[in-house]
């Protein structure tokens, strides 16, 4: 079996089964101050569980990777959703993957354009960030709550990701 | 009474009357994915009031502004935060006030460094998204629901908002 996965510019339908891109395309659904902004609305489905758990806003900065990435390691959250949102213009790696009997299936890889971020699903098994670039800065908005809420899987070979 | 307001450079203690900056600054709260990422944990206040409401991520595309700024208004929103997360690393023009029975204050105005947002306190006098370079994309964590949650104050004579 091929252990090499070949990235994607990301896109809605093709994210879909794993959560939402947020961006910012086609025609605002508001258009507010006085013409000057436009307001996409609502753009990722925020689902937070356990006692207590509520949605928070965090910063990740986390050193740059390059391709060819070596995947050995995938993680989800059973407990939350986690919306990753770039503080740069610079495109960043995502790796996701349907689960298959509790384990990640065979990942899938995007890379994303400027103004794009993405929402996992929460459950959804996805790679560590993996910006391309310095700073490598992103807001997080997670579950903030006590109680477990990471699995993570390790293959036992190495995915390979690469550019198409 | 002079109408000008000079900008100053962001920072978490002028600013925290109004609400949190929202930066990656000091020894980050965890260190995780293996040391390749340092978590700034849970930055923001996120407050939202009225039935049903909730936190929600949206895009805003504002057309950029140039310094000197005419503030011919300020607004607020009685039931919820507001979060601005800017998507490129070009710096911004925060304008704030303090109330003043009913009607906002002198402003204050900030100009972010690359990888500063900010969280506006519920109820806080503001101006409205002013990005200063294209594209002018932010994502914004506020409220998501239904009932009034804007007031408006217009000024007789605007406020003109300058650089130092």
């Amino acid at each position: 079996m091929s252990r090499t996965v070949h990235t994607a510019a990301l896109e809605p339908e093709a994210f879909a089964p794993f959560g939402e891109v947020i961006e910012a395309v086609g025609e605002p659904d508001q258009i507010i101050n006085r013409g000057m902004c436009g307001r996409y609305h609502d753009l990722a489905g925020l689902d937070f569980t356990g006692d207590g758990a509520r949605a928070g806003i965090s910063l990740f900065q986390a050193r740059p990777r390059a391709l060819p990435y070596e995947l050995d390691m995938m993680e989800r959250h059973p407990q939350g959703s986690q919306a990753f949102l770039p503080m740069t213009a610079d495109p960043f790696l995502i790796i996701v993957a349907p689960d298959a009997c509790g384990a990640p299936g065979t990942p899938k890889a995007f890379l994303t354009r400027p103004g794009q971020g993405v929402n996992y699903r929460r459950g959804t098994w996805h790679g560590v960030l993996t910006p391309l670039h310095e700073p490598g800065l992103f807001a997080v908005v997670d579950r903030i709550g006590d109680g477990p809420n990471l699995e993570e899987h390790w293959f036992e070979e190495p995915y390979i990701i690469q550019a198409p």
